[in-house]
């Protein structure tokens, strides 16, 4: 059983890797958030890009110290609805700097907590749905 | 050491999870291939659509039956060579089917191998650069 473990653990180690390389080289902004907490557990470059802010004053901060939802409301309860909503279906909002961007959200279960992931890019949703039809 | 490698081994778990969503959320083409052997070991649907093709067909196979980097020969020689240039260097190609494709790659080590990130989107590398002068 510990040898398995290992070879688990090996195999695990290798998905940690790759979620870092992945999450470093995506251009797209990439935030990790409790469902229940709306506490960032991760996030990537591009993210820190777009918030203006080192990544010590972004992991462990609630989201909604980093975006506005404007009037949709709370940032949180505004992402859990868009994700539940039809495939795809993206938020408008706002970076506490005052820049627009829209983010795409995805609920999912890990390890007994409820995570969401936002995918965040520049520019309304208008001008990301044209992009679309290229 | 038992309990501390259970410990470690649920957080993996989550990396693994995270990188799942990651991949299945993520509308740009994303490949992890071996850099010695060009054997595909994951993507995600994006890359699929691209492709045209069933995951069955594409893990495990060689990266060459989905993409020929044209004038630049081998497609394999020609990622590895354009992850070791300039940061964010580009490289047009086309998939079998015909499309042209632009590729972002990097180059990684993961338990003791050498692997390429490939994010790769629709059309030519001018198109790129100009979405992102937005």
């Amino acid at each position: 059983a510990q040898i398995a473990l290992e070879r688990d653990y090996e195999a695990q180690r290798e998905f940690d890797t790759r979620l870092r390389v992945l999450m470093a080289a995506t251009p797209e902004g990439t935030v990790f958030v409790s469902a229940s907490t709306g506490v960032v557990s991760d996030c990537n470059p591009a993210a820190l890009a777009l918030f203006g802010k080192q990544r010590a004053e972004v992991i462990g901060a609630p989201l909604h110290d980093l975006l506005d939802a404007g009037g949709e409301g709370d940032i949180l309860g505004a992402l859990t609805r868009a994700a539940g909503g039809a495939s795809g279906s993206e938020l408008p909002a706002k970076t506490r700097q005052g820049a627009s961007v829209t983010i795409r959200t995805t609920l999912f279960r890990a390890t007994g907590e409820q995570l969401l992931l936002c995918q965040i890019r520049n520019g309304d949703v208008l001008s990301v749905r044209s992009d679309k039809l290229d």
